[in-house]
């Protein structure tokens, strides 16, 4: 699903998955013949990488072709559409390895494209079409966690680990960070930090952003490395210019990140409300009242039909909370309390408390289907939606919760609206992937089919375009956790305070000043901007 | 204490207060007389106040002495000292009067100082003194809480408002801030937003950041104002860059802040440890275990016995629960027991727990004792330090665990070695005001005595710079919630990332390219930093 060839499904399974499909769907899904990368003839290189280089530095079809995307590369690649490769891509294995490519392509005015996992969703990693050569630097091969410091619970981690591989080295110390985004197989520390990642926790410490100690990047300017310190009020804080400057500041190459012991004690509870409603109302009351779960995930009552088996048209509550040093089962009685007060629906028998003998919870019931759907390889339709000629795809937000009824409302409308249009008909469904006191981070999916006369790419660009105009016009934030890449640029513009724009761009400047570092992503270079944006 | 006549101590009063001190340091001290505003000379004003601003802009001793400092008032004032005043001060009723008077000061080249409280300890609201006329801009008149969105908890709140009168419009709808900083009635919302001030909580939301929902500041190339928004992942933070800008940037106008229900169950507990040492130890498994108490702050043994009267050498740490919804008895057992594991001693009727019947918990036994020693104008020397011939200040960091004996051990010994210098003697304490799971922000506060050879200004000076020393050599932060002002410039340079550095004075004259707004704070002017800071 984020790119791991392992994961792809036979070109048989595909064709089963399709015929399902088409079934449900009620129209005659057809899917592509995927192209194998022999068969694929790439745009030569325009750079020639310098000898002193290339024992990291690649230029062969897999390497170009593979990091031509971020996850879009699932729209692109059933197609074998491959138009703008990035010239050359490195893959540096030390502090000097990187330095030199980096100085290489500061001195020719090549633009540089940091890469993680490549799950971008948004168009953060790839290549500009109007600029020239581009490099690509994938980080992967720093991906070791280099020190543990057990007492301040904190380590300090290589930026291009890997989810997995980061929890697998963090585990024998009896650690874990418990980032967890969607994309964790396939996505990087580096990429979570750049784009201000949403994971584990559903309340209080959503974002990555809390978890960063202190960062390390290097611009085309040099080495910019913040101090490890637990808080600090010294001025804005320099971690905060990094967290989410995707790439357009420099590359991160290692953070210092707060690690958390590995929870022992479990409580979960999945609770039904009568209407979707019923449920948002309830969850604002729990996390207003600041019990801190881990798990607050409200699904609206389709999904809750669909992936976790709930009938009769109710909303699903998932709570959850998790210590590694207090028994669970008091808070999660106080929240289950709480959610009773608002209408909610649950059987005692039904708490499901893990007191340290390392009993599963959530692991059965409305809350373990859920898991199941959810779960990336846990289930569901996985990486299968790419080649089977659905257009599937995902967008999210955040608003305060004044606006928030008038913004679901106004988001369901357009989007089923654009997707009437462009597919047919289709569906659009909603479930909180993160709450705050004040609003919730509501995150919708929505799946029409393609249509054989129309361009793919069209309808998604149509069908997003609504869902985000919608979400702009009704107090709401063009990407809760996504980022911004190069697709949500033009509603970014709209959304971020102008002058704040131009102190990003006169910050880029300073640290970038031949603007190599990610271009067109976030900011476009300075007096590039059309006036009036 | 914080700069309100009211409180001023009489002249009796200090005299006594000043042979009190005298037998307990075991030095004489002498406390100056103190001149009134009608024996002060001022220089003249260098500007000339247009008629169009005269109805809101003043040039009287009074005013231009008042607005000359911040807290550092109580240094200079004790003397007659007003060498740089402001050349007028504004008291802006409104946003054309505001930017009336910011674009008469961009037009001249004056520079603005924005005001809120007057309670910065760092002189980040002290004119400089090497750059022509200067306005200060006090925003004491911007004092009303403009809206309040029940729903989402939160409240868009002018930014000239003082702590108690901000409590007092939340208060009528059941709501609260419960920001209390040491300073809570002499500072302001918009200072601060401006400064990152650390607040009520002593775990998880601890400075003002948290709370900042969006925010609204004029700079001199017009307002900035960010989104309404409970989270979002579009691009850095653009609060974040508004939030600790200490003027450098804009005047902060209004910002819509997450409000809390007013708290009806508390719990807290004093639990006493052997030593320090056994005390922080128990501090970090506590802070480490999430429970996220509202209060977790550890005194030192000497200011243990000093203002909670406990004895024997003990170091006291005060836990404190409070919730709108949920009964706290459960939350404040698990930390006791925590505390127990740990080495703490408190007995099971120490437990002070108000079930929402209104009884007071905190007020009685060592809690309420160091209750009564710390808040403001409820005890202790309060605001009488200032005329008494004591040397008496505070600073304050953070740090990570893992150095964090190292820093304490240092930072004393340092202290206390420039004490002998400077005053032949002193004392100095610590206590933690917050604490994270990754490290304390430890605050020490130090007393000497004014020596009739010396300048106390120097005395100050020299004890704070051994502090400061000794804090960044050893890992820490210049300032956890202090900010940096002009007094901390020096160490401030050397901890931030000189790229950071750079890229925030890019954004500044991005905002202000006249460099009018409080310069000399936390960035010089492009260029006019020496090389190799």
């Amino acid at each position: 699903m984020w790119g791991l060839e392992s994961e792809e499904p036979t070109e048989e399974r595909r064709r089963e998955l399709a015929a399902a499909l088409s079934a449900r769907l009620g129209t005659e899904l057809h899917p592509p013949r995927i192209p194998s990368v022999d068969e694929l003839e790439l745009r030569p290189p325009r750079v020639r990488v310098p000898s002193s280089l290339d024992q990291f530095c690649f230029q062969d079809t897999w390497e170009r072709a593979y990091h031509s995307y971020g996850f879009d590369r699932c729209d692109h690649a059933p197609f074998g559409r491959y138009p703008n490769p990035p010239d050359a891509v490195a893959h540096p294995r030390s502090d000097s390895e990187l330095e030199a490519v980096l100085s290489w392509c500061d001195d020719h005015g090549y633009c540089v494209i940091p890469y993680g996992g490549g799950s971008s969703v948004v168009g953060g990693v790839t290549p500009p079409e109007d600029r020239g050569p581009v490099v690509t630097v994938a980080l992967d091969r720093l991906d070791r966690v280099l020190e543990v410091d057990d007492v301040s619970r904190a380590a300090r981690i290589q930026a291009g680990v890997f989810g997995p591989a980061l929890e697998d080295q963090l585990r024998p110390r009896g650690l874990t960070l418990r980032h967890f985004p969607q994309s964790f197989t396939g996505s990087t520390l580096g990429g979570w930090i750049a784009t201000r990642s949403g994971g584990h926790y559903a309340t209080n410490h959503t974002h990555i952003d809390e978890f960063v100690e202190s960062v390390r990047m290097l611009t085309p300017s040099g080495w910019l490395e913040t101090r490890r310190l637990p808080g600090s009020g010294a001025g804005p804080d320099p971690n905060r210019l990094v967290i989410g400057s995707e790439g357009i500041l420099g590359i991160i190459t290692e953070a210092w990140m707060r690690v958390q012991a590995r929870p022992r004690f479990r409580a979960t509870a999945g609770i039904r409300f009568a209407s979707w409603e019923a449920g948002y109302e309830a969850t604002r009351h729990i996390v207003q009242a600041k019990l801190w779960p881990a798990n607050l995930r409200l699904l609206d009552p389709e999904l809750a039909a669909g992936s976790a088996g709930v009938e009769g048209g109710q909303a699903l509550l998932i709570i959850g909370f998790e210590s590694a040093e207090i028994p669970q089962r008091g808070f999660l009685e106080h929240a289950v309390g709480l959610a009773r007060t608002c209408g909610g629906v649950v059987a005692d028998d039904e708490l499901m408390v893990d007191d340290g003998s390392g009993q599963a919870t959530g692991r059965t019931g409305a809350v373990g289907a859920w898991r199941q759907a959810f779960i990336p390889g846990s289930g569901g339709l996985g990486g299968a939606n790419a080649g089977l000629g659905l257009v599937a795809g995902t967008f999210e937000t955040a608003v305060t919760w004044d606006r928030w009824p008038e913004l679901d409302h106004a988001v369901r409308t357009a989007t089923l609206a654009a997707l009437a249009e462009a597919c047919g008909g289709g569906t659009v469904n909603c479930r909180f992937t993160h709450v705050y006191p004040d609003g919730p981070a509501p995150y919708y999916t929505y799946v029409g089919a393609y249509r054989s006369d129309a361009d793919p790419l069209g309808q998604h660009a149509a069908i997003k375009a609504a869902a985000s105009e919608a979400i702009l016009a009704a107090g709401g934030t063009i990407t809760h956790h996504h980022a911004v890449g190069r697709q949500h640029r033009p509603w970014y513009d709209r959304e971020r305070p102008e002058l704040f724009a131009a102190a990003l761009r006169a910050a880029k400047q300073a640290v970038d000043p031949a603007g190599i570092m990610n271009p067109g992503v976030l900011v476009d270079p300075p007096n590039a901007d059309p006036p009036g944006r």
